[in-house]
């Protein structure tokens, strides 16, 4: 980020009309903002969601309270036409209310899904995505080709919604099963026990998340892995390489990456862990309900700006913190100064 | 509110495509709008802040780190015309970029303010109204007469904000010391030691914190009164008043109160002693970093939606509350449930 511009964003700040401090971590944020746009006066324009959606072969493991048949299913709710506009789900709805375009990703479903325009498709550089990780518990859910594929699909998609105008890129994720990778990740990269990371997901009962927690020890003793790229490959899943390719993107064209729950996080982590600058371009949305987003916040030494309770992933989170955003740049651009105001300071 | 609405808003949320309860406190928040709103698919339109400023008699006592002519010239700040738009604070720039059309009321300043068509003034039914309360450390701040006044000036804003298209009303404030009659209130309404809600509004240092609550404690110790409208004519001031009545008449008319900081919520605890009713169309914004907020939302039985640290007024956090009431509103509007979308429940 642009230390210079964010001194100036900091000095700025100083002057506006108001108590110092008074408007809090708008103030934070503004400075962020200002260092990721080079700009004491930063005007982000454009927000995109993107979405990558991808199965698991975890998900046959009694991992989750839904179905694999859930994520193409909900993929198809992403694109489907309503009364209201594109787009039947939570994301859609949040995107249409407060400004942002959705981008929808398969980075390997289980399913033959249609053509759609507003449906982007991963593709392997020979042979056909393959539909769904294998299961981590017992193997590596991710070949290194498969990971760096849905690493670059990720950033290219990122760089298409920049071209169309994003300076704000949440991404987000779809995919029945895969806070089970996240833990492992989380956990392998944190240094963290399975239990301290693995939270009930869409919402399973004590045995069911005692069986996950099981799972992810397991996966964590078959694999001594700790390069983040590796770490990535072996628990997988493929949206979550994805999404750190969205992340790396956006970082290195200097645009602002609106990180949303406790998936995204994981990708955070192996991005934070491959390219530690790219922490200057995260800006974590909310709280999330899910065990170990805490720790990857922490981890990140980012503080949310809202507590919601949301556990609902598709980047819903991210979307409901544009509007904070894009607050936090107008004060820096739009409020007068007690000089030019007249204001006795 | 309309429970029924409700209740057929709830059951909606139950059906959406999202596992239950993955959108928190938006799902809560979704389900007193359709009770506000009598609808389990509410659709609030438009959004306004009425900032009410006023001057108090206790800002010649050492209250505040800024000098009353702040007040002044802070109410020429939100009307003044910059290059980005009409009015240079905080909330005039979170109100353009978040939707919300700004309001001006003079509900008594100590200047001779000029004509302005969004600069409303408070009328008495006979003669001049008071610029600026009397210091309610020796005295009552306001007689009956110039309370019941306010209280009708600031239904009356509201009521015209309504009739040109609000369905959120943000009461807001600007008084240099009005901390101080606030903390009063609030004391007083709930039982309270004037150290428990006597904070350091914009800035005040230890000593002069201490002095604040050495008035605060005068003035509680100087009159008995308990009855609501009473403590508020006691304590004032002219701006709690105003923005009292904006509430009582926004929840008449069955739209959204959106409850900034601490001096909007000690309007709202006069209100809610009067109205209990009136509780149902508060929806406070954010934590405030002002002490004795956290014991009015305690008492208040709500739950704020950021902790973004700010303590800056105006109306500001209302503003920023904004963009999630109309997300909630959104989700039980637009999204798909299971069946629509034929999405495995």
């Amino acid at each position: 980020a642009d230390r210079a511009a964010m001194a100036r964003a900091q000095a700025r700040q100083a002057q506006l009309t108001k108590p110092a401090g008074a408007l809090g971590d708008l103030e934070t944020l503004s400075v962020r903002l200002a260092g990721v746009f080079g700009s004491e006066q930063p005007a982000p324009q454009g927000a995109a969601v993107l979405v990558a959606a991808g199965d698991h072969g975890v998900a046959q493991d009694s991992v989750s309270a839904y179905p694999p048949e859930v994520t193409p299913a909900m993929v198809m709710n992403f694109l489907t036409e309503t009364r209201a506009g594109p787009g039947g789900a939570a994301v859609n709805v949040l995107a249409r209310t407060l400004g942002a375009r959705v981008y929808v990703m398969d980075a390997g479903v289980d399913a033959e899904l249609p053509t759609h325009p507003a449906l982007h498709r991963a593709a392997l550089y020979q042979g056909e995505q393959r539909r769904g990780t294998r299961n981590l518990r017992f193997e590596a859910a991710m070949s290194p080709e498969e990971t760096y594929a849905l690493i670059l699909a990720g950033a290219a998609l990122a760089r298409r919604a920049i071209e169309d105008g994003a300076d704000f890129i949440v991404p987000g994720e779809m995919g029945i099963g895969n806070t089970t990778p996240a833990a492992a990740i989380t956990a392998r990269l944190l240094g963290l026990d399975a239990a301290e990371v693995t939270g009930r997901g869409t919402g399973v009962d004590d045995e069911r998340l005692a069986h996950k927690v099981g799972v992810v020890r397991e996966a964590l003793g078959r694999s001594p892995v700790t390069d983040p790229i590796a770490v990535l490959a072996e628990f997988g899943g493929f949206e979550i390489a994805a999404m750190l390719g969205m992340m790396l993107e956006t970082a290195a064209q200097r645009r602002v990456i609106v990180l949303d729950g406790f998936v995204e996080g994981s990708a955070a982590l192996v991005g934070t862990a491959l390219c530690p600058q790219m922490g200057d371009y995260l800006f974590p949305a909310g709280h999330c309900a899910e065990r170990g987003h805490a720790v990857q916040l922490a981890h990140l030494g980012l503080k949310p700006m809202f507590d919601l309770g949301l556990r609902l992933g598709e980047g819903s989170g991210g979307v409901l913190a544009l509007p904070l955003l894009r607050a936090a740049a107008a004060t820096l651009r739009e409020m007068q100064t007690f000089e030019e105001a007249g204001v006795p300071g």
